[in-house]
């Protein structure tokens, strides 16, 4: 159970043929309006200079003061409808035309999320003449959960899903997500005070609390970039990279039954104690998320964890994690098991950032490898740094200096996998 | 023939053991002194925030307004001695003190130049007593460059090479080198007059031309910016990449046996029109170079040349040039002549660099397949497309505006093969 389990959501999906494996790969979420309800919607987009056509609908909507809450998702997988030019863009309007029409709302109320190959147009004739079928087909409940999270997949290996429920304000608030990998992993997800130049992961989150307008925009923000803007499988961030959250404002009262009716939640307000809450469960399912992903990362089988320590600033803590994680050289290390921390340091030596070798460690799972610009030796026996390099997720903490600043980002090991997959996806 | 071709200079090389193969692995390169002649040295170094001894040493050299011209480099594979801290600076003035001894010149005339497994000590007690031995073995010719080029390399395939000769100035002027890569491979070699933080290429250049003073450092810099800093096997500069460039200032009479002697050539001079076509043939050397070593990439097939143009500067088409031959989608693309051309265009979309799409154009191969941010759809029959993607270099040129910035990179693709050579590199 996820996304439709807050109050207020129903999702359905269905197998267009656009993925030749004849897997779902359509899907609609929808929140269904509710009389007195405060619902409210927020997103964040890549910030690459080359985005699909669902981006650039996304911000147009997303720019505007007026904005509705949205109603609805339309989420196609097997193809991303980018660098398709204007036709492209039409064909995402089109799709939102017969979404709107297929459930009675507003055009503007409907926005489109598409991955997978570049520079195809969409199946218009596939997708379109379902829609109707899907609006349908609308349910909660597990069997709805878990047809949405099977349908925005593509190389993925497993569907990703997270929920969390806390009581504030008197209800019970449900926040829940689902997502999507694996492949061009390396999210730098905007916000809407920011939009220029990056992330094909998509997440999916519905909450059933209520969110003053703009609120839940902030929220978002800040969870993704503690969250999705952490992993990097590829260093490659997507031209569809997108995190949305739709809040209901349905929540029940805590400890009732919710099925036997109540008045929808009063908006939390910036500044209220209640909301502190709320952002915890949501930045929990956004890191929940974010860790599956990496973990499905193509051709993965560990995952690693880099945190950077001492900087000036944590910017430059987060440039030289993401140079750690994004070195080939650092993820085969990680791959074959490979004690060869020479290859850390240097790779953090890359990210244009100045630092004293001398002022630097370096430890794997809690083994001090380096410590002051000298090498311990601890990975000359190495019983200890073999068992640390062995574990499911390697822990990497690299300390430059005496400053603030920290960040941390978690990578996946490169194999013979991720190029087998990689060297023939289109063909 | 190569390094030891031009006039003034011999080689030697041995293997310690450092190498467990039992190959080459120490090298010394000399330029033997001579009365009258103007020998000249130059450097560049990486440009990593973290550089191992020899680099330091080397910097420390170039620094001096009195530095003299090099007589020696002292160079070994294996062990990088980078990450030593205070020690192994100890050990490498070490060896320059003992290879200074045995040839009986000052020691600031020698340096030392390293490439191998980082954090670890020199092995002292194999390479200090072979020096004496190594002077006593200096040679000319095929044999002593050929033993030179193969004990400076790592993981490489085959020894490098490259030599041509000019005729400038009444002389017949030999420039030379050799070099080794073939992994950490992404050299951003420095100037002089910028010697902050990245390259383990090695490169050592000999010419019998002679310069005035402080004018082979320029010409060198200028030469390795657009050779070895135009390469990536793998996005991660070394902590030792370098290249040298040694004269004689002995090149012979044009026309005239070379053994007959003759008077020492006089210093070309900045401004003079003799200055061009060595610089020519300088950099055609490192060219040559540069393109081997990027061929003998780890585990590379085949190699792909990204020219970006159109952008308001050289140092944006060169961001996202590096973008493009760094992302490990399009290298594997590359790898599987998938004509995936949606992932170079996005790769380029992450340089950070702020472009239209719809001025946007991509051909590979001299098959355009997106004009104007449109697909031209000549994927679609991929006939000449796929002889493209299976070319031995495969040609992309990415056109981002009517701007006058241009910039290539040479990359090669991502293999199975790399993974499993840099899985268990240390092990």
């Amino acid at each position: 159970m996820s996304i439709t389990r807050p109050l207020g959501f129903r999702a359905a999906a269905a197998a267009t043929g656009v993925k030749r494996s004849g897997r779902r790969d359509l899907m609609l979420l929808v929140r269904d309006p509710h009389p007195g309800a405060t619902p409210s919607a927020a997103a964040v987009f890549t910030t690459n200079a080359v985005v699909g056509a669902p981006i650039e609908l996304g911000r147009r909507w997303r720019g505007r003061a007026d904005r509705p809450p949205l109603r609805a998702l339309l989420v196609n997988s097997g193809c991303s409808n980018a660098a398709t030019g204007e036709e492209g863009l039409r064909d995402a309007e089109r799709t939102m035309r017969a979404t709107a029409e297929a459930l009675g709302c507003a055009e503007d109320e409907v926005l489109p999320s598409s991955t997978g190959i570049i520079g195809h147009r969409m199946a218009m004739d596939r997708i379109v003449p379902r829609i109707g079928a899907l609006a349908g087909a609308l349910a909660r409940g597990p069997e709805a959960d878990a047809g949405a999270a099977e349908a925005i997949l593509t190389t993925d290996l497993v569907p990703k899903t997270a929920e969390r429920t806390v009581e504030l304000a008197g209800r019970a608030v449900t926040v829940a997500g689902i997502a999507k990998g694996s492949g061009m992993i390396a999210p730098r997800l905007d916000s809407a005070a920011w939009a220029p130049p990056h992330a094909t992961m998509l997440a999916f989150l519905t909450t059933d609390a209520a969110l003053e307008p703009g609120l839940l925009q902030s929220v978002l923000e800040r969870c993704a970039g503690g969250s999705f803007n952490r992993i990097s499988v590829d260093g490659h961030p997507s031209c569809s990279d997108s995190a949305f959250a739709i809040a209901s404002g349905l929540a029940p009262p805590a400890g009732r039954d919710a099925a036997r009716g109540h008045d929808p939640m009063p908006p939390l307000r910036s500044g209220s104690a209640d909301l502190e809450p709320f952002e915890r469960a949501l930045a929990d399912v956004c890191v929940e998320l974010a860790r599956a992903i990496v973990r499905d990362g193509e051709g993965a089988t560990r995952t690693f964890r880099v945190e950077v320590r001492g900087t000036p600033s944590p910017d430059l803590a987060e440039r030289m994690a993401r140079a750690v994680v994004d070195s080939p050289l650092v993820k085969c290390a990680i791959h074959g098991r490979d004690p060869n921390w020479g290859r850390i340091v240097t790779a953090a030596g890359n990210a244009g950032v100045a630092f004293a070798p001398r002022e630097t460690s370096l430890s794997i799972g809690g083994v001090e490898v380096y410590r002051a610009g000298v090498p311990t030796g601890a990975d000359g026996d190495g019983e200890a740094l073999r068992a640390a390099m062995g574990a499911g997720e390697v822990d990497i903490v690299l300390t430059v200096g005496a400053g603030t600043g920290r960040a941390w980002m978690i990578g996946c090991d490169l194999s013979g996998e991720y190029v087998r997959i990689n060297a023939d996806y289109s063909t």
